[in-house]
């Protein structure tokens, strides 16, 4: 197979698809984004989200210490693609979605999206560039009955939304491969017999 | 929907599957990781990754101040999940895959796998527990034409592997939903004439 070298780009294949909640100048507001992901198992678990320095949403977190990921399923595709395509600069985006409060006061947390993540700011790493990376301790996290199985979030029933960098493209997700822990075992056993 | 409280978790759904490369103690080393993702798009891409402080992988990452992100495909399911499930402190995973060299003398990167990233140690954040946040700028991006479009990796033939955490499942990626900042299009219009 013949490697071709394509240059210094982000290409991470799929990312996530989530809506960032936060409250700025006291006005709910929420974005799209796909720069985020899990940095901290646990004691405590944390995320991370990078945004523009001077989106309205890094003013709503830097003031209040506080911000909700809201995972969206495949049926609010469309609102999802609208709060990541406006500002909260220009446009009111605080009626898109019904919300509700969890520990922090005044951080809105969206009803309609199967799973929600409650996180409290914890640091803010500039990357020199036009981004910021927020770090999050996430305090709490919610969903409903029907999306779980043995209690945990079962992605059959949640439905996310992938996202493709560059070709700016949503895709689902498909059947499920294998379980983890379990599909290297023969390479394990192997490998054990042969050493 | 009646939201019901879960407990402080890292329930994002559904994570990236990608293999991270270094050399420790002279000696190419591989591990599976699901903490991962984009935190600045450009000028310079970055990306970070989560592992333990004590791993093998880190150890390796600190001294040689470089790293490879590799993304399998599902055919790679089994040696991807091998990888995961030992260390290279008590095993030799050096021949599990062919790898080449890119910009950075010793970064081991995987030639099997569709997509590769070689990145360059930028930062290293303590998170407070276990973990380490290691930020690495991309310094080349790496694949092969059959997983191109139009001169972009193309997710359906990519084929990446998604991981549910807790449930401890992989998944592959489904039909392609649509577009972004275009099924937003209809709501922005509506919001525009109401206002």
């Amino acid at each position: 197979m013949e490697k071709i070298a394509l240059g210094a780009h982000p290409y991470l294949y799929p990312l996530p698809t989530v809506i960032v909640g936060t409250r700025t100048e006291d006005k709910p507001n929420f974005i799209t984004v796909s720069f985020v992901g899990i940095v901290q198992q646990h004691s405590p678990p944390m995320i991370s989200v990078t945004l523009h320095n001077n989106h309205h949403t890094s003013k709503g977190i830097r003031d209040t210490k506080a911000f909700s990921i809201n995972i969206p399923n495949t049926r609010l595709l469309a609102k999802t693609d609208y709060v990541g395509m406006t500002s909260g600069l220009t446009v009111d985006k605080s009626e898109v979605f019904e919300f509700f409060e969890g520990h922090i006061t005044g951080c809105p947390i969206i009803r309609e999206t199967p799973l929600n993540l409650e996180c409290r700011l914890i640091k803010e790493i500039e990357l020199g560039g036009e981004s910021v990376l927020f770090i999050g301790e996430i305090v709490e996290s919610y969903s409903a009955r029907k999306y779980l199985k043995r209690g945990i979030p079962y992605v059959p029933k949640l439905r996310p939304i992938l996202f493709s960098i560059n070709t700016n493209s949503y895709y689902r997700v498909g059947r499920k491969l294998g379980k983890a822990w379990h599909e290297g075992l023969r390479i394990k056993e192997k490998v054990r017999k042969l050493s």
